[in-house]
């Protein structure tokens, strides 16, 4: 196992993996393209949002009619899946934390079902080269698009 | 066919079913406990919190130890798999929206990979019991629940 998948003291492993005991399957619509790589990816959208770098959508031929109705400047909800992540463990020690906390109260890419969120604005919609453009983004160049959403203020803002 | 797969006109399908093109697998974490079934369900977060009815997590008992850290009243984003919604409709009619729109422009659960996202209140925390109450939610009882997240207003609000 690589040093990228070592357990660290303090962290609870499940005992399985749940890549192994599938409900459910995802079918990729595309994929995220960002300036980033092992070793310089931004924690989260803010922080990427903050080197002023954007990215864009390469949305595959056949979902392109989805995209009728999106319009530039417009926050929508990205959905993608965090391809390298393990998904066993349940108790984390992240480097950036301090102590250990359950998965379910991290943000990071690890965990049962490695699916990220975030909430991006549209910078450009280009249906001729099926590329959707959009402010910033938190994953690696290439990570796999599972579903784009409208963020609407009025549901998803709890405050 | 059913009623409920039923194309209007002016819908697109894709011409295949995502589920039959896999390229990754989920694990279910637990399930939604909800007051909703077929013709009572409201069509959103906001609309189930407006009638006051409670909703609550099973989480299989392997991934309590991931609830560590999460605090009751804090908003938390829930991520579910809408088991029932057909996955081959890319321009959609929905009764309640004027005109047809992209499946990406629309929060149906009707698209290529039918999660949805809801952002919640957990209202109370029984490891014992294996349950996480949460102020309301918009699906059916029974509906799958995928990943539960911190909600953090400094990255997850457009604003």
């Amino acid at each position: 196992m690589s040093d990228r998948f070592a357990t660290r003291p303090g962290e609870v492993e499940l005992g399985f993996d749940p890549a192994e005991r599938p409900d459910a399957t995802l079918h990729f619509i595309g994929r995220l393209r960002s300036p980033w790589s092992e070793g310089d990816c931004p924690r989260n959208v803010r922080a990427a949002r903050e080197t002023g770098k954007a990215a864009h959508i390469e949305l595959a031929p056949e979902f392109l009619p989805g995209l009728e109705g999106l319009e530039v400047g417009q926050p929508v909800v990205l959905i993608y899946w965090m391809y390298r992540a393990r998904r066993d463990l349940i108790r984390q020690v992240p480097r950036h934390a301090d102590g250990a906390r359950g998965t379910f109260a991290l943000r990071s890419p690890v965990r049962p079902n490695p699916l990220a969120m975030s909430v991006v604005k549209i910078t450009g919609i280009d249906l001729e080269a099926g590329t959707v453009g959009i402010d910033a983004i938190d994953c690696f160049d290439g990570t796999p698009l599972v579903d784009i959403k409208p963020w609407i203020g009025t549901v998803d803002d709890p405050a």
